[in-house]
């Protein structure tokens, strides 16, 4: 039996995903949970800490076997002390110490960092950011995350809030944001923005995913909205592209799943838009761990 | 006599400066000359290394007593081979190893880098951008440089291109800038820019100088030019912000001598626009070091 085991949890507003991963990124006894997100917090606690048992003991590692357990939350996290700071869409979590909360429920080590940097982690390490020095990766979904790799480590900023793409404004003027700016990128393709967009194209309500097949099949409309998408993040990314110079932008999250039809037009915005050398070297690439970048990204924050 | 002073070059399209730097930042036998832009290339760098040995000797200092010089260049260098790769503003200058050259012919250690990350790790060590961690540096003239300081350190990015804060895009929609760029905010806020812009407002030609004293003596147009500026610098300033989460950001070069006038303007827009925590964290400058940032940083380039 391996003594080399770590387990990763993907603590998210909606879902919470657990498993252990092994040397290579491989998953093993992956577990998937409803976030209880109305119970108190002591109660959510509790659920996180008896999965992991769950998970222990359904795998028959011995607690010795494994060295540590990283969790990713969706919030800003001060990770050298193990502390969340705030988490935006679930109450009651400011300041909450779950690294030590949980290693003393657990007697194992863990390590506790945004859900976003430990994303990005995942991708840089074992997806689609392998061998990149300088790295930025986006999640788009309900927000736009984002987290960045300077000279291969995660870059947290002064006060640990680095990496908002999603705050990027594309405008002087325009739609107010939830964040209180002005224009984010997040504001035009958060995906109840594009949501939004096609119910006021197509006159009815329709899902991405809908939006996604039509366009593949060819709807003039939704390849449009798809295409309005990528040209707005690319306005976006050709500043961070003209500021950072990095090897890779890796693009996850579930909005992504429309694949081609967001980053066709996102890289033709960038080779037109962005300085020449900045352009010419950089890859933009869809994450490749999936759903379970989260899982995978929070088992590497274990030294 | 001290055996640890260096040379500092400010190697610019109209002005050669340098002097030598002391350990506390301190310059001595300052000396300044007209770039023989239209010279050939060797007779240019000719003209540089004889300036430094007319200054090695007015001093007296023995070439032993040299640690080494540092030049910062105007445009984009490969600082580990000491190549420069192009400078933008001067014909004839692609892939020059000019740091080899100067070694050479002056028989002491030279470091290369551009101009803009010289005069960063200038005011980042003994400028105004003392203590800080993370920081940008802006240089507001004919365009927009910019520099960043990761954990310490100039940030260069993956093909030494990094910090081009300058072509950051500020709309979706504008005008081209040199670069190619769309909307880029050097393309609104570069030196001649603004001129234009002054010159439409009050039907006259008007120097920079002009139109910050008009609107310190309480001019209302000029004051909204200024103005338009500070919050446009804004709103690029709230991306880097976002991304980034910097400690301090300083703003140097001509344009800047308008001070609180953009400087105002600038601050509010970051405070109105930027992400909370970021926004409260940072704290946007002056650079200290005025027409010095150059040569005072281009001397710490020498290890």
């Amino acid at each position: 039996m391996s003594k080399r085991v770590k387990v990763g949890i993907d603590f998210g507003a909606t879902r919470i995903k657990m498993a252990f991963v092994g040397e290579k990124g491989g998953l093993s006894y992956r577990r998937e949970i409803s976030t209880p997100i109305d119970a108190k917090r002591s109660v959510l606690i509790d659920t996180i800490a008896s999965s992991v048992r769950e998970i222990i003991e359904e795998s028959g590692f011995n607690k010795r076997d494994i060295i540590g357990i990283g969790i990713g939350v969706p919030g800003p996290v001060d990770s050298k002390r193990g502390v969340i700071r705030y988490l935006p869409n679930i109450k009651g979590w400011k300041g909450v110490a779950l690294r030590s909360i949980l290693q003393t429920k657990l007697g194992i080590k863990v390590a506790l960092d945004n859900d976003v940097n430990a994303m990005t982690l995942g991708e840089y390490r074992f997806g689609s950011g392998k061998g990149a020095r300088n790295l930025v990766c986006l999640t788009l979904g309900t927000g736009v995350g984002g987290g960045i790799i300077i000279n291969g480590e995660i870059y947290r900023g002064s006060t640990m809030c680095a990496g908002e793409v999603g705050h990027i404004p594309i405008n002087e003027k325009g739609p107010k944001c939830n964040c209180r700016g002005i224009a984010c990128i997040e504001r035009y393709i958060g995906n109840r923005y594009i949501i939004e967009q096609a119910r006021m194209v197509f006159r009815k309500g329709i899902t991405l995913e809908d939006l996604t097949d039509l366009a593949r099949s060819g709807n003039k409309d939704a390849k449009r909205i798809w295409e309005d998408v990528g040209e707005k993040l690319g306005v976006a990314l050709t500043g961070v592209v003209n500021l950072l110079n990095p090897d890779r932008i890796v693009i996850g999250g579930g909005v992504s799943n429309a694949g081609e039809l967001i980053l066709r037009p996102l890289r033709r915005g960038i080779k037109i838009r962005a300085m020449k050398d900045q352009a010419l070297h950089v890859k933009i690439v869809r994450g490749k761990l999936g759903d379970n970048a989260g899982i995978v990204g929070a088992s590497l924050l274990v030294g």
